[in-house]
């Protein structure tokens, strides 16, 4: 394919996808830029890329498609920012958790020259930096592409085709739906893990020294960047607080059937909620 | 080690506990039974064990040491069931996940002639089952022993001795204080990861396509087998209640916190959570 591909603040994603690109093809000359220059320095050292630009603008000349991969609230920024050294055929796409909100401004932003296409593969980890990237991490894993009604088709076709090409396997859906479906499957998670361990942090502290797999699977994205997650909540804040809302009634009729002795309740929660776990796809490394 | 082994109802659990006490010589002969005709045709063609025996009764005659391994509610039974046919220096004990009442149930039925002391290796797994078993299941894995007041200080220092050398890192504590304790590190994380699962299914199944490794990891215990969570938590029930009480609190303080707009109290749970995680030490296979 004869993009030319440009990643803005490459961390685990933005790195990936630059390296995924490279090892499928998917563009011609790869630019990246970092906000801060020691992770550019860094950046150069990798070999990566084509290129480690100084600026956005910089970065963005000549480009076809541009990844922006900062934090949810720096997006619409950094977005705004390159607007006027983008060229005319420049496809716009991100990374960002959240996208109503943010598809629209920056759509507004764009007016309509440049085109933006929201993009959120579901590839995060507790992890973060260009350090912990990998070329297969889109490999088998769900990407988000979220045209508005007025995206161009042709535009939202590139960016598709892009990210199926780095192996991820695409759904497309409004940025409102898109909102509504990760505050369950992967906002309302982020929040228990991250719950259970600032409640855990409230007890004996030695307890930890007798943690098991279980705790350690359950918590481990509680690990994650938290200003990154502060940052995802607030953007999400009312699709996170309706599934909150759901899983504490949740919660609720669990603790109600214990308190009741009504333990076939109790079983038929944990029997649902076992068939629900074993229809999901394995991950990678489970059986 | 002289330690004639017994173990009784042998699942993931106990099939491990007897490959892993042949790999370390920490017994001379091994003596199984599994309660239905089957299992005990399997793990005659495993050829880990010296005898698959036709009963209880027959599986403890001459055995030093023997691990009652059926599920929590069946094992105050199973140790009542073997109580004449076990000899006078023989040591019982299980790896059941709730110690309290079972402890005081089995002492009160062996009367001070044969001495029972709890134990339960917090390693735990969503998979059941012989075939799942492992001889390295307990290295590095926390081990309680819980004796009472009344216990032999040297039948603890048994049990205590023969978890050492598979390999386990033992803890003894007071049954009651176990179970305070796994309540909140173990009982709680999988009543969380199954009432996610649980509300989850009764949201729009499709998005379960869209799974990352986030809702993997944190539901990955919700597949274990509902009918031994359903006796577990029964059994601690009012331990896994205060703690599913004080989880309630937490969520309902970042929900609140989501509703005033007071990101930087979501902040801080976030970052306390985050903190907790990373001071777990790692798992297996964990960087």
């Amino acid at each position: 394919m004869d993009e030319n591909l440009t990643v803005l603040a490459p961390g685990i994603l933005g790195a990936s996808v630059a390296r995924a690109a490279r090892k499928h093809g998917a563009a011609g000359r790869i630019q990246v830029w970092a906000r801060r220059p020691e992770i550019r320095v860094q950046l150069e050292e990798t070999g990566w890329f084509d290129k480690v630009a100084a600026t956005p603008a910089e970065a963005v000349a000549g480009a076809t498609l541009v990844v922006v991969c900062a934090p949810v609230p720096a997006i619409p920024r950094l977005a705004d920012e390159i607007r006027t050294s983008l060229g005319p055929d420049a496809v716009v796409t991100d990374v960002g958790s959240v996208k109503g909100s943010l598809c629209r401004k920056i759509d507004y932003s764009y007016g309509g020259k440049t085109v933006f296409v929201g993009s959120h593969p579901m590839a995060g980890s507790e992890k973060t930096g260009h350090e912990n990237s990998s070329d297969d991490l889109f490999a088998g894993r769900a990407v988000f592409v979220t045209p508005l009604a007025e995206t161009p088709a042709a535009a939202t076709d590139r960016v598709v085709r892009f990210w199926t090409t780095l192996g991820g396997e695409v759904v497309t859906c409004h940025p409102d739906k898109h909102d509504e479906i990760v505050a369950n499957i992967s906002h309302l998670p982020q929040v228990l893990a991250s719950a259970l361990c600032s409640f855990l942090s409230t007890r004996d502290l030695s307890w930890r020294n007798y943690a098991g797999n279980g705790l350690r699977d359950t918590t481990r994205i509680a690990a994650s960047d938290a200003k990154l997650w502060r940052g995802i909540l607030e953007e999400n804040r009312h699709e996170v607080m309706r599934a909150l809302a759901g899983m504490q009634d949740e919660l609720q009729a669990i603790q109600a059937a214990m308190a009741n002795g009504d333990f076939l309740e109790v079983l038929n929660r944990l029997e649902r909620g076992s068939a629900y776990r074993k229809s999901l796809r394995p991950g990678k490394g489970e059986a």
